[in-house]
């Protein structure tokens, strides 16, 4: 991929460090081969992962780090063999932007289990560059890894759907849970990925009850988010109550926790979907399992096919992703909260109206 | 259930405590009732499961317990609602001899997973009575729970089927493995559910590789049981060659073990189908599974619908058990040597041909 022609220059936030501040960077990008989408970045969600990412909490970060990978842009330039975009799309990037295309999970359009797959920062192209995010002026990206954003939906409103959305969505289309009107939900964990959960899952048809340490997000939860249910999992009488009552539940905690009291509200077949990398290990006893038929399983965001008809369900269902739109010198801000989990629900940059360079 | 007329007596092997051991004891039976079929014992498989009843291992044993849930026997009168059996049928019983019949699960034809599903031995009968397992002269048994041993099959034969059979025969249906040629299949340990695993997975046309700790079952599992290729779980470099290569995993394994290696050798959407109870946590982390969409999921025993099925499906492919049979006055001998795993595969008493009463 990349000509011979000068690289041009483009500038990003990036981190130096696992303190993860991130601060204007000005790094090459490859020129527009001819599979490749030249995209002025618009917008571009910020999610949990990004903070693994820049602070090396998985010990596999390389500097400097422009993260970001929900971005939503305009296309300025296309490859000679791109036929799929156009100069003045607005287009949406997510996770990944390269795969080996010809394994079994690349054959299969699931892309995103490729072995090679690559991130869209913090791992290295093909070229042998470091590939770079959406928190930048400019991005190049092969073409297989670029959606057209539907007509008439805002980019900022896109953005979080190109991670969290597609990452609820995929389970629940592979699992074959979709287009099953009146299935019983349970969205585990209320942050960005969470949210999404409701959102879709009520956009299914689903029935969807929401649970949480604490009673603090009912309002939220139902009135705001449209949830049908609440459930405090703390509450032993409420969980006893609900046993034997969902036929999944979406469970995004991101830290340790016991899958048994949410394995118990499973119906028989019932399918426990999990979200959050968690790298201590977590625990259940067999009979837990098979007297109930039950699943453990877990989904990894989604492919670039589900992406598009993510997208387009969203847009047909008039769904909408809650989100604080900031700009580039609050990132380091955003981080901070989002960390703490005190956002409603997904902080959006908006890069295109932020000054990069200072 | 059962009339007001006397009562039969019948003598079966029970456990007096939970030293496990099995002695002659003589107990009533209910009167036919007219759903009942009165079945005279033929013979009975022994199943691990036995040994933690016998020996209270799950701490809810009542003494004196008759176990034995792999009955096949001749039906010797039949209530006067009953139209599926004749007296001389030679016709089987499993785990399960009465369920509520009016949950979801029951009318879903999995009465299995019935949460008042009465158990063969060590229940409670609906009369109130305990209810007494196959290693006894004769036994009285809800139409419902009484299975046609297909014509041409010979009983000792088809009493592993009750059990071992059905719990690897029910997953690999319910989870559409069944009639999807050219699958990669594991089974994870070789004892009584372990061999029909590999004989079933075999009949289906899947690719069987037994997975085992050590080479000393290997000959066994390839020359005599039929497997395709065998894995020692113990050897690293065997275990990294074979990662990401079987569609599902049946682990019979009866205690904790770790699940990672395991998880590692399914290639996406793969599944590991736990057998075996174990009340330890088993542990696992989170992107083993998400990382390729995996699913840690289990089955318990079969329905009676399945079991019928299985029966045809083994007659049909000729498909036989490897059992030792045994006298009734073995059967202490064979519950030590079971324990020790030290049976090819399977021991069926022979109880008709026994002297029950010493």
């Amino acid at each position: 991929m990349g000509s011979l022609e000068t690289e041009r220059t483009t500038t990003g936030w990036a981190a130096r460090d696992p303190s993860g501040v991130l601060a204007p960077y000005t790094y090459t990008l490859r020129n527009t081969g001819p599979e490749d989408v030249f995209i002025k970045v618009i917008c571009c969600g910020v999610c949990h992962t990004d903070i693994h990412q820049i602070k090396n909490d998985l010990g596999m970060s390389t500097y400097p780090m422009v993260p970001g990978h929900e971005v939503v842009g305009e296309v300025a330039e296309v490859g000679s063999d791109v036929t799929k975009f156009r100069v003045g799309d607005c287009v949406g990037v997510g996770a990944i932007v390269g795969c080996c295309k010809s394994c079994r999970p690349c054959k299969a359009d699931v892309e995103q289990y490729c072995n090679k797959k690559i991130w869209s920062y913090n791992d290295v192209y093909t070229d042998g560059k470091p590939t770079q995010g959406g928190f930048a002026g400019e991005m190049v990206v092969d073409q297989k890894f670029v959606v057209k954003i539907p007509e008439g939906m805002a980019p900022e409103q896109a953005a979080p759907l190109l991670c969290a959305g597609v990452t609820v969505y995929s389970p629940l289309t592979h699992f074959g849970l979709k287009d099953v009107a009146g299935l019983r939900g349970g969205i585990l964990g209320l942050g960005g990925v969470g949210h999404m959960g409701v959102k879709i899952a009520k956009a299914m048809g689903h029935h969807v009850t929401v649970i949480s340490s604490s009673a603090k997000k009912k309002e939220e939860a139902m009135d705001h988010l449209g949830a049908d249910d609440y459930l405090v999992s703390s509450d032993a009488t409420q969980m006893q109550e609900a046993a034997d009552s969902l036929d999944y539940i979406i469970d995004t905690v991101p830290v340790n926790h016991p899958l048994e009291p949410y394995l118990s509200l499973l119906k028989l077949d019932g399918k426990l979907i999990l979200m959050g990398v968690i790298n201590t290990p977590l625990q259940f006893v067999s009979p837990m399992v098979m007297l109930g038929r039950k699943a453990i399983t877990g989904s990894f965001i989604g492919s670039m096919k589900e992406t598009e008809e993510m997208l387009e369900f969203c847009k047909e269902k008039g769904l909408t992703s809650t989100i604080e739109v900031v700009k580039m010198d609050y990132v380091n801000t955003a981080l901070e909260r989002l960390e703490k989990n005190d956002v409603r629900y997904r902080f959006v940059v908006d890069v295109a109206g932020s000054n990069l360079d200072q």
